[in-house]
């Protein structure tokens, strides 16, 4: 029989889903605009297509060769019988993964089109498009984690003391193919985004998304693959590894809670997911105003909703505890950072608020004055995250204690982690809004659409780019809190296969020391290999397009030029310059652990977490500032554009673009990658 | 009686000493140039008294507080007796970290003029006048360090097992002195160097070093107050901190070794000074020869006959031990790795390597490709320094506990650090050597001296460009080794306050967790503090030189601008810019460790060392690779001076110098201010 938690879960995403399927058929019932627009998004749908279809296949090899190494790594480790289980949970999980990504592309590059077609009479109707895209996206990806999760319990026994440990192979999957999706796709739209400014706007002086210019078609494609797909499978990867890190914790206490312990985290999860329908549903643009109004108000919705909801459910599921009050305080813990991180991040990268401002007016002494401010912001954004991270932690951590449990300390942070999680839907919607708005100012661009079309878009592009910023912030925050889950959950995991008490990471030792600096280490050596990525498949695009460009007849207009050969070479450079780097953090953990085995790694792990979220921000926010100084300066500020603090600030942007979009987001994934990577293969380190 | 091991310890620093007197006067009765040089090298040094004057009058405020602080802590808990010692110990590290710094730039303005007066004739002599002075501060610099640490211990009573515990104080005093020292030195070179180069170069068009800039004799000034005495001071602390950590380490081995294992690293650093002498009495400049041949030889020289004197000291001070050999081995393994981050510092800066060419290749597409691949180079370089300093503490740590007595592992990482610590003086010289060719550079620019003068200092300032990128790769290897060594001092101290075992510093604790988090987010801050100092007093030297330039009889030559306005602004804003960072760090971790105690410090300690040190190597090694690609291209290549790749390259260059100058070796200071702040307070946070 089937728990009624579980029943819980499964509704509410039964609900989610159908909710998805409504709006999309009303969306799809909307009006494709001129036949210009029509054949941008077709140009558009095709190379993202194609794009996808190479890069899953590329992905599938290593996939299997993964799926081989688990199965063996149980096999010969004389636990036979968890082989076949955790490979299967393995290749579900990255099965879901993948979807995840293609589902979320499908979707953007289906609303692309509409919302231009929408700019055309009213700015309101394009963002309830925009927004609604993202929000389909939304659903389906949480509830397909959820679901994932679930089923997958289910599938394998549902025995809540073993199951959790098996399925951490979902988790892995997850994360896997959110690693390639992320830094292949994000590789993608940045190459073809630098590629085409620099020798577009730089060398040949036509203006950005100009027709003539043969790698606009890759830009917008690389939007849709990078930050729709990649961060699709990301998201859908943070929601299963941090449900499965929590319901690992959750054995710790069934004699406590029983099966509820370990279920609710899902539960929850769901809820979370009920209230950010609501939350979606009250977003609804209105000519003229502001989109972040709309949005930011259902985003609030959203988090108040879902409170309630904690209240009820900790009281369902954790009641049995005479101090289960706590454990709603720490699940309040959770939301608040949320809620922290967006203003955080809001205030670093949006113009309105002095650190804008500041590389704003470096920009006029230069670039170089532009990129050591930009670069320093970056650096002090570190600040106050950090300092919320380290706070919640060390509240949700007391909660948890006052609760009256054995060991409820940790499972404090757990509900703290779940809080945050609650609203994920609704910041999905808000991210994957912000694509489909830039594309759909690409296409309405690109189809030389009137002048007050473009003044619709712009105002709805400058929006997304705050979302995208404010939903990093939001990803890296609630990784932080999950990677603690993770950590413990390996340490459990490790005790559990030795059967000793494993408890204590001791830094002095040398051997968990050098581990730990060499975790630091992989992090900054990632991000080198994502960055110098970008700017080697730049290079093969800026290779390309001189080439066209030579073709008097393109520089007239009079001759279409030949995009599919560059969305080709930016695909090809794509998918080379990803396969090192995603081989290099897989492998190296393996070595690490193989050779210096578990509590080595277990420092490598958590030190190599903390590097990551750090500089994660560093380059989320650097990258988000540089480019709303340069918005700052075209909107007409310091000479406007075309002055040269404007050529200062777009040579800082093009630096931020690495940053914030491929090396940032790829550590997202890569610090929960580390962590189910070693949950999976533990019992190669013991 | 004073034990044989101190007596070789004195004597030799005495023959040092006299060694320093006797090339310090023979290079005084060096011709000192002509009358142009002599006024451009006055100004100079008035310049860099003034800012030291009033630098260390803003230093010595804060170092009485905290001196008083010390004094408070000792004495109000209950420690009465440690209390007077301890301050006293401070003051005179204190003093002597100031006085190293006040020698080094001494030296330095005074060889300057005598170099570019040599540099008329020979550039064989130029070498040779320029690297002696570096060598008269190395020997100088190193000698008080042995000199201070050894007195000191025979001033607080000489006891083997309680002394070595007091002195930490005077390591502290150092590493304060040091942090403000190259804080403010490093604010003030960059400031002046970049103020000059964007007002003077980009701005007015005219060349570098052109006397008609008014921020030019600031820009020169800078080196002598940021390379010279701000390197001095932290070379002295390193010297000092290292064989303080060290000698706390041999206590525990007091009963294997008695007072030899505490004395054995002050008499091994004693042993590589005489090394180090020998080694730089063997470099001679030769006319038309490559600089570097020389001092590179002089440098193996130096390692080589360090590793016999290693050798016999092992053999006098640690033969009791059966495995002694096996000591000797761990020091080889600190010898080799000054050597292995020689190599890779130069491969990662040097021109003839690909990483540079890269690096001036992206120049041709313009700044943001400059950037956006040095950086990632920057990132790059952190991956074989730290799989080399993690190889070194394991094969160190192995060979100590191969010797053969009990807890040796840690004394074997800590004869390994003594052994890399053994080449400082000479690798001191070939530091101080950069700052004073490139001020001799100066001088004969500003005096307009004949082209084949510049040539021959161009070649020297090159090779000083060169060993200061090296000498800072030596520093924060040296530095990493080190700082293991302090951490295991710190809770040999903390388990002797308390009287309880401190051997776990537990990651999976949350609160250790939480003061990880914040212990390498202090040091992104730091940097970003340390870097910003610089655009906001550059800032303001831009400013005061357009002013002047207003002026037209400035620029037409007829009237000497107003070098002293500008110096004036330079040392205010380094001085005000220097307090804030200097009191966060700290500040935030005495906080930290009163309000979560000292194993979360622990944690906060080890993981800010651990993101320190790679900070430092991104920074330290992007900027030199910077700073190459662009002497690279203005040597002809990708079009040579006046190209736009050039453009590019300088915009690289400038964003490197706050990396390389300021924030960089910052770093290297800071983590050993961590370290010795942490045992120096340590009962404030038991």
């Amino acid at each position: 029989m089937i728990e009624t938690a579980l029943l819980v879960v499964i509704v509410i995403c039964v609900i989610a889903l159908a909710l998805a399927a409504l709006l999309a058929r009303n969306l799809l019932s909307q009006d494709e605009g001129t036949p210009k627009m029509r054949e941008v998004s077709d140009a558009i749908k095709v190379g993202a297509e194609a794009f996808i279809k190479r890069q899953y296949s590329t992905i599938a090899i290593i996939a299997i060769v993964l799926a081989i190494v688990i199965f063996a790594v149980y096999y010969f480790t004389g636990q036979q019988s968890l082989a076949v289980y955790t490979a299967f949970a393995y290749i579900v999980g990255a099965t879901c993964s993948a979807v995840a990504g293609v589902v979320a592309m499908s979707i953007a590059v289906r609303t692309n089109i509409r919302t231009a077609a929408a700019a055309q009479h009213s700015d309101g109707k394009a963002l309830d498009f925009s927004f609604r895209g993202g929000a389909i996206s939304g659903l389906i990806i949480t509830s397909m984690s959820l679901l994932g999760v679930s089923l997958t319990y289910i599938a394998l026994g549902a025995n809540p003391q073993t199951t959790p440990f098996v399925i951490v192979g979902f988790g892995f999957g997850a994360s896997f193919v959110a690693l390639f999706a992320q830094l292949g796709g994000g590789i993608y739209t940045k190459a073809a985004d630098v590629g085409a400014d620099l020798v577009g706007k730089v060398e040949a002086g036509i203006p950005e998304d100009d027709v003539r210019n043969p790698a606009t078609i890759a830009d917008l494609v690389g939007d849709n693959v990078g930050d729709c797909a990649g961060r699709g499978a990301d998201l859908f990867e943070s929601t299963a590894a941090e449900n499965i890190g929590a319901m690992i914790l959750g054995v710790a206490l069934f004699p406590v809670f029983g099966v509820n312990g370990i279920l609710f985290p899902i539960v929850m999860c769901a809820l979370g997911l009920l209230a950010s329908m609501i939350g979606i549903l009250s977003v609804k643009g209105k000519d003229g105003a502001d989109p972040m109004d709309s949005m930011n108000r259902g985003y609030y919705i959203t988090a108040i909703i879902s409170a309630v909801f904690l209240f009820f459910g900790v009281r369902w599921l954790l009641g049995s505890a005479t101090g289960w009050m706590y454990f709603f305080y720490a699940g309040l813990v959770g939301i608040a950072l949320s809620v922290c991180f967006l203003l955080v991040t809001l205030y670093y990268t949006d113009h309105h608020y002095p650190p804008v401002k500041k590389i704003a007016d470096a920009s006029e002494t230069g670039a170089a004055t532009n990129i050591i401010t930009g670069f320093s912001v970056g650096l002090e954004t570190t600040a106050i995250p950090a300092i919320l991270i380290g706070l919640s932690l060390l509240i949700s951590y007391w909660c948890g204690t006052m609760s009256g449990i054995p060991s409820g300390g940790l499972y404090g942070t757990a509900v703290a982690t779940v809080g945050m999680l609650m609203v994920c839907a609704y910041v999905l919607a808000m991210d994957t809004f912000g694509p489909i708005a830039d594309n759909a100012g690409g296409i309405v661009e690109m189809s030389e659409a009137p002048e007050d079309v473009r003044k619709r878009m712009d105002k709805l592009d400058a929006a997304g780019n705050t979302t995208k910023a404010l939903t990093k912030g939001y990803a890296i925050g609630s990784a932080s809190l999950a990677v603690f889950l993770l950590f413990n959950a390996y340490m459990a995991d490790i005790a559990k296969l030795t059967n000793k008490v494993f408890d204590v990471v001791n830094l002095a030792d040398v051997h968990v020391f050098v581990g730990a600096l060499l975790g630091a280490m992989l992090v900054f050596l990632f991000a080198s290999f994502a960055i110098r990525a970008v700017s080697k498949t730049a290079q093969s695009v800026i290779e390309a397009v001189r080439i066209q460009f030579k073709n008097p007849a393109i520089m007239a207009g009079t001759q279409k030029p030949d995009y599919a050969a560059v969305i080709d070479i930016t695909t090809q450079g794509a998918l080379k310059n990803m396969v090192i780097p995603g081989i290099l953090v897989i492998g190296f953990p393996i070595i690490i652990g193989v050779t210096m085995k578990y509590q080595a790694l277990a420092g490598f792990l958590m030190v190599a977490t903390i590097t990551g979220i750090l500089l994660a921000l560093i380059l989320n926010n650097s990258g988000g500032a540089w480019d709303n100084a340069k918005k700052f300066i075209e909107s007409g500020a310091h000479g406007g554009k075309g002055s040269e603090a404007h050529k200062a600030a777009v040579i800082g942007d093009t630096l931020g673009d690495p940053f914030k979009d491929t090396a940032g987001p790829s550590l997202h994934v890569l610090i929960k990658l580390l962590a189910t990577l070693t949950l999976v293969l533990a019992p190669l380190f013991i």
